[in-house]
């Protein structure tokens, strides 16, 4: 039950028409007992025994990455709708067996991109399909987290691409609606120089060639000691959107020295709205089906572009995507 | 069960580590039996019947304005703490018997004024007990609703100061920090000429001295059909704060003719987290004790510089406000 | 030779296609004689001397303003064209005999209401009169000073009303484009109680009723120590313009406590392109001929209401402007 | 006499205390008179000849990029100080030859890269000096054009880097403050095919490498048909600073669908004060001496960084940065 864990539990339990949050589990018993004890629902030490006891409509997987593919497949035998954290994996083949455990068992499976949920962004992507700016030409994304994750995450978290980026790669491809077929990357460590030796950088930068002409500029940063920084920007050849940073107040203070605003100070804050509609939407495709919100293929496909990034950044050169994987 | 009724019966049920909703209260039968189905509460006709036969911790009471003292009166000899919506009464005799009947029977109270627990406002406030903008000159407010409400209720509401305005007149009195002593109001009836008949207004405007030397401006408008319009600021010595329009996405869309934002559509989505918040803090005063969040007496003197803007207006004088009433 | 001279000085030898500077006059001769080597012009030692000995095409009339009436009347005679400097008078019975030379005469007269001239202010005249907001209910203007004028100036400068708010009542006038019926006004010394003794304020308010039923806030301070702050909007029954405080750089400085912008530092910046094109202006008119840009009625309407204002914060009680003077 | 050699002609007329307009030259006989005429100056068919009977102490050099190497050797060979539009040249070892023969003859030269003076760009230097961002670590621009130059111009303009974008890779150096040691490009012709014969994009981006380990994110676009965008921005480890797009009014219409603000249309508007102040900088220079405000060596620089991407665009690779040229 880490912090995305809880965030989901509560949302759950807010979301009372739609949703019962019936257990958790986590193998760090105190951790599962304190969220336990206040949603008042049962608690399990492994997600095993939670599956095996509990008769489940849906279920959040918001464990370490490096544990996704076990307990996807879990879920999947069981035909339990999951909805799992991002990134789905992080290697390649994992992500190749995830997708294909989920296509073979045609579980409901949705991919935790909360972003996509958010008013701005879908309001963004509703445009751009209505046509309100023409063709999309360019993307581009920054992303500047107020600090870096700890160094031993540093270690395992497949780096700032397939940590941090990947929600704006994610994002990329959908508002361009459009495969990339080229992408060049590069990285800094002038702050954060221990980086280096476990190949990240604290701020990166990545240009994307989409198989549609179009372009993408990924900005990512774990330095931004001003405060979080999220924009996304779609420029096309009628109009262009912009997504600035949001504010969840609307005061302005007036001094002798400027006139001062504050943005929402972190993810939490700033995707409130939407890790709520991410849940709602989830338990609206438990219940009436459809296509998956987000799907195990998207999934896929933004970290394929993550890792070529991050390969681009660390071998200096171009990275080609291939044009489809040989077989599921 | 009106809008606020439902809205606050939601948030009750979602802030579910605080408190549980245990029953709902509705003479119409059909509205209250929708609520409680959606929540999985009990219902009953009657206020008298639901406080007689349940065990409440706390009552929120969402009923017409001019049933508030006959339900303060039920809570406060059951002693059953109690948050009551705006305005606390129509009359200023109605106001001094609730205040009156709180007062002697010290249970306790809290004034449904929204506004006060939105971020903005309670930042605003902090800022200037602070002394970051000096002392309080000048306030300034602005609330512009996108249509008025029905004719039928025209008729009943008290009129745009004491229905629209006194949120405005609540605030004001909160942010200066001094009691009234005189008002000046105005307004007029170019747009829906057939409020004249109930002596009331379409657009309105107040100004109001206080005690402390300091000047207050209140507009209100029922005809703003560009959408919600709610703006605050404070003039200090030595800074100001404005409150702006809030916006709950953060995007512009770029178009030959010019970049569009849009505002919070209407109160709901612009106060959504000031009533989850007011709850909140609504509850945290029934386990915890300490100052009403908000008093009745300060219900109290918003009506009565509502009344004396409506007085000023329909007289077409200034009102002084007498010290205080005679006596409690 | 005073500040505002010296930038229409500037402005008119920078205009350089339509209009050559040919001399100043001042009784100061060192401040005249500073102009003149500037700008490579003769200088006179008094306005008679100058209309006298000069063939002139125009006149830019910025003396003070108790000495309007003797310098209309010089140029009037004259039958040069001018452009007097706001407010047209201290004393209605001035005005009057102000635009009453100007009616006999036919000479061209421009009074220098240079916010006419600004591009936000004219843009919104322009959508206004297009229908973009429909009729308009209510203008609220706000103007702000960094600090008064020096206690000296205040005593002769006709109080905050005339001096500074008359900006305001002309734009408000023109934009609403009624007659005012009636006004209301109040104001404090909390920042400057010297003030008081001269029957001043530093921080004022006023209500107007216009004749078409429509409503005006008009709000001056002295005391804004946060920097210039400028701001009008109108609200029609289809929509509102509003004009924030312009900028005259885009840049944002990110800091962890906030984000700052800056405004106009002060009105020498905000009107830089105001003044330049009030001469354009002027020089169009002298040339070509056509309406006065800003007329001596509308000037003596703008002094009106400001007496009316001061008057009603003096006595306070609403005063009503009776329909028209008796005779020119 | 171009657009650009108008508007400066325009400006020293205009900034008639520093400087004045002596005489123009220009083949077309007919554009030069126009502007002979319109500010009383003389005119001359050729540069040589007015360089060669007029006495100068300055002179602008405006001429099509392929003659700057003749004309600023004119200039040189008479030591008058010149003030050169951008860019330098159009090909490295033309930026050579001016960089080497303004280095031999020490006459005062100074680069028409105008956006150094813009009020946003200055102080955004002066800012990053100050230490108020702390080390810059990642410098973005964004430039686009309402629409591209004609076909004709395209095949002779150097290609989108070396046209447009040259202007925000200067200002990209200058805020970083360290040279570029690698470039990666691309760009696309998704708006209009026919560039693509000509080697030129409609659309482009670039990633600049600096050598103290800075980033850079250059995009530029000639098809943005909602309006001319221009930004610039600088995260540092202690803070960022934004510029957006200037507004030169600040008026907002708030309709029902949105309300609505308008950037600067065109370069022309959204630089005018930048044109007055570089012309003020030369003249200061001119008369004072110093430094020069843009050198021939940071043109040359800039050119360097434009074809480094346009081959990079071409060539779909990096381009490394040769350390410094083996000799002037």
């Amino acid at each position: 039950m880490g912090r995305i864990g809880c965030l989901h539990a509560a949302n759950i339990r807010a979301s009372a028409e739609q949703a019962e949050l019936i257990a958790v589990a986590d193998p760090i018993k105190k951790l599962a007992s304190v969220v336990a004890k206040k949603f008042g629902c049962r608690m399990y030490e492994t997600p095993v025994k939670m599956l095996r006891d509990e008769s489940l409509d849906g279920v959040v997987i918001a464990t370490p990455t490096q544990m996704h593919t076990e307990h996807v497949k879990l879920a999947s035998e069981r035909n339990v709708p999951m909805l799992l954290e991002k990134p789905i994996a992080l290697k390649l083949k994992e992500a190749d067996r995830i997708a294909s455990m989920v296509g073979r068992s045609r579980v409901k499976f949705q991919l935790g991109f909360n972003r996509r949920f958010d008013l701005s962004y879908s309001k963004t992507k509703m445009m751009i399909m209505k046509g309100k700016i023409g063709k999309p030409i360019l993307v581009k994304t920054c992303a500047r987290d107020p600090q870096p994750p700890p160094e031993e995450y540093i270690q395992r978290s497949g780096g700032i691409f397939v940590d941090e980026c990947i929600h704006d790669i994610d994002i990329a491809l959908w508002l361009m609606n459009s495969k990339v077929e080229q992408v060049w990357a590069t990285g800094t460590t002038l702050v954060y120089p221990q980086f280096a030796k476990y190949g990240d950088f604290d701020n990166a930068v990545a240009i994307l060639r989409f198989r549609n002409g179009g372009l993408g500029v990924i900005e990512g940063s774990r330095t931004s000691n001003y405060g979080y920084d999220l924009r996304t920007e779609v420029l096309g050849d009628q109009g262009a959107v912009r997504i600035d940073n949001l504010r969840n107040d609307s005061l302005e203070l007036l001094e002798a020295h400027g006139a001062m605003t504050q943005p929402c100070p972190w993810f939490i804050e700033r995707f409130a709205q939407a890790y709520r509609s991410e849940i709602e939407r989830f338990c609206d495709y438990v219940s009436q089906g459809g296509n998956s919100p987000v799907s195990a293929e998207e999934g896929r496909a933004s970290l394929q572009v993550a890792l070529a990034a991050r390969e681009s950044a660390r071998r200096k050169r171009a990275i080609t995507i291939r044009d489809e994987r040989k077989t599921a």
